[in-house]
């Protein structure tokens, strides 16, 4: 019961963070104070235990001057991990404070994913510098993942492994482990290898310890043998991780040599990432803004996108001002056009958002897309007349006009199927061409139908309303 | 090299998906043959080894009258666990076809975890004649993680776990886990309770396997004891999961009794799909809607939304109404307000993203609150000033009026700073409100941007332009 409770203190009494996950102002308070004063008894105190992403928040929390004082002030009790933890613009800021040779002393002891991670951003000099302060073994260890392009596996891998040779015993694996210091922090499978090195098969820790010590490791390599290519898109690994239920597998080279494994804690990020990435661009804002950037580069990125759809803007206007001589006649139109034009292009984002999504989880092939789109025909069918019958019957009413009514039910109607159309073809089309769906679609769908709610309503009114 | 070609084969010739990841559609289409024919020779040789991923995605690509018909021409050659892998609205469908006592005995062998998702959407009756097809015991595990909440840990947990006392040592443990049939299909950790069930510590696998026999297991018990609670909410254990790494964690009961295990593999679905219902509802989509989900469910929740959106369009409307007299005199406002209105509803929506995104992910919470909003408003006042000059300059020309232009640069400045102010404000508020900012975010904003674009700009037309 004592021990029940302990454990249970732990978790359920952690003063670092409240209830919502964010960290205790108070102690980002206490850490600030003691850097300050370069009280190192505190700073140990408070910081050693400290989990990497518990310390990687404490630190975006600091003030800018403050980070590279503590990571300084704490040398090497300072766990570079936490750097990891922490947006990009926070990450470089501190690694241009340090030298060189504090960043080779951190980055030395993690496992090469982290330090690669790490260093990757650097400018190539910077990168240099701090390599040469390695150790020969460890900078081959980091060039290798450096090598592989950005989005690979091979980028993210760790290239620390468990690999013994197929005609080994379950004994003597075991006894390998026990006696070797040189293994991986965590690890959650074992690799058999061949002398050269060729990855042969995976064996789960859970089958070892559940095997008689004289049977040979060969035997239990199970049916799931999925390998990651190193040269594999890391979104395509994250999806085979998701769909099979992994946690680890093994990275090898073109030749089918073992160079690293793939583990579940990066894949995570990379999934969040990819559907965050998907929310940030159907937002208008770029995949890679951060809470840190600075203010000058986001007003910079965003004034951009807000530039294209101010153009489109301008194109709905001059599709307007054809009809400007009916909007002086019957001004009722300008004020009801809008009506039409947001109508669909509500209606379109819905349908894009969808269809955005499906075709980044790959729920949405050629295997269905003609399925998807009819279904999303008949949707906006279904809804165009419903908002034909309520925008009718309200325009009638509100500007006393039966003919009004008539005319915006059949705008509503034309633009709703329109927006259906825009919204599969336009992500469908984008992404045949290979350009992110969601960075292009909302532009262009909401350009579609504000022109055709335009056209559609003020073309039918001036043709039935005898306004031409 | 032989050994390593037979692993690379597995794996880069998997005839069951393309390189897009979607099910290869000749399969499809002989598995379809097979149901039809009940061709039992074949469908055992083709669904048989297949993983249940893969197997749940043929049953979503199947006719909805032939899922059915194959689970039961496959019998117990089935994998109920594919059920886990597909669509609600599917899952549904098909268990309505199939025999309570089918179900429960697909049901028998799976891990908890698996079952309760499958049973968990049956009415209660049906519900109920499942469970009372198996033995006792089975049928108290299923219903123990059926009692807890939706969206709770004890929903989602396995209730298979491998457990120790204190006292055994890292040798009894092995012998234990070799000896015993009992356990679960795949674990990462053990778990240290004592003789009540209550919860002591975790042991790591990796741990484990490379202690010498003698030493005890509460040893190896390491400083990191997360605990879940049953009844947490499942998606704050997913971010505890993706903030410190976890592969699993024990659950725990109110008395701290170890009752089960969360897998990161449910965790990363839990991930997953918070960041799909954000991005669906900010684009006007129900969280739960699906795929495979029927036309008229979906056009029905779809227009809920985009009704709301209209009662604001004639709120945007009723606005504008109010300046028809200086719209009949000057029409070119007509033709110019919407680009107001517009260029303030998409900067908005910019500021919500990423409010949203950052509100979900714990990044924003009352400790940056206010360096958020001061950024965001200097934002809005830099793309305020640059796109008042640019719409400025472009108004007055088209319409040779240089009133005109300075009106709508005015009226542009207003509607970026409130569209900042409001992009910030509404989110944080309906969070505060415990109510999901990512749902009803949208709307309000763009009223807000709509209603000052249009006040903004033909107000201070009338009085600027003097058309009072």
């Amino acid at each position: 019961m004592a021990d029940t409770q302990t454990a249970q203190d732990a978790v359920l009494e952690r003063p670092i963070r409240d209830e919502d996950g964010a960290i205790d102002a108070g102690l980002i308070e206490q850490i600030s104070q003691a850097v300050l004063l370069s009280d190192l008894t505190t700073l140990r105190a408070v910081v050693a235990d400290m989990h990497e992403a518990d310390l990687g928040a404490v630190l975006e929390a600091l003030d800018p001057e403050e980070r590279p004082r503590l990571i300084s002030l704490l040398g090497a009790d300072f766990d570079f991990t936490a750097l990891t933890e922490v947006d990009d613009a926070v990450r470089e800021e501190i690694l241009e404070e340090l030298s060189a040779q504090t960043v080779a002393e951190g980055v030395r002891d993690l496992d090469t994913d982290d330090a690669v991670y790490i260093l990757e951003d650097l400018n190539e000099a910077d990168k240099q510098e701090v390599l040469d302060k390695l150790t020969p073994s460890e900078r081959v260890a980091l060039q290798q993942g450096l090598d592989y392009p950005e989005g690979s596996a091979g980028r993210r891998m760790q290239s620390e492994v468990v690999a013994v040779p197929p005609f080994w015993t379950v004994g003597q694996t075991i006894d390998y482990l026990r006696e070797t210091e040189d293994v991986p922090e965590r690890f959650f499978e074992i690799f058999i290898a061949d002398p050269a090195h060729h990855f042969v098969g995976t064996v789960q820790l859970d089958r070892l310890l559940r095997t008689k010590r004289p049977v040979p490791v060969a035997e239990l390599v199970g049916e799931e043998n999925r390998v990651v290519k190193a040269t594999d898109d890391i979104e395509d690994v994250a999806r085979m991780f998701q769909r099979y239920n992994l946690v680890a597998a093994p990275v090898v080279d073109d030749a089918g040599r073992l160079v690293g494994v793939m583990t579940i804690d990066d894949i995570v990020d990379v999934i969040e990432e990819a559907a965050d990435d998907d929310v940030k661009q159907l937002g208008g804002v770029d995949a890679d803004e951060e809470l840190s950037d600075p203010v000058r580069q986001i007003a910079k990125s965003r004034f951009r996108w807000l530039f294209i759809n101010l153009l489109t803007s301008f194109l709905a206007a001059a599709v307007m001002s054809l009809f400007e001589a009916q909007m002086t006649k019957l001004v009722a139109l300008a004020i009801l056009a809008p009506i039409v034009a947001s109508q669909g292009g509500n209606a379109a984002t819905q349908t894009m958002t969808v269809a955005v999504r499906a075709l980044a989880t790959q729920e949405l092939g050629a295997w269905n897309l003609r399925r998807f789109f009819t279904r999303e025909m008949i949707v906006g069918l279904l809804n165009g007349v419903g908002f034909a019958l309520i925008t009718g019957v309200t325009a009638a009413i509100w500007f006393s006009s039966t003919g009004l009514g008539l005319v915006i039910g059949v705008a509503m109607i034309v633009n709703l199927i329109a927006a259906a159309g825009a919204g599969v073809a336009i992500p469908v089309l984008l992404d045949r061409f290979d350009i992110d769906p969601a960075i292009a679609s909302g532009t262009f769908v909401t350009t579609v139908t504000d022109v055709v709610g335009f056209f559609a309503f003020l073309g039918i009114a001036t043709l039935w309303l005898g306004l031409g």
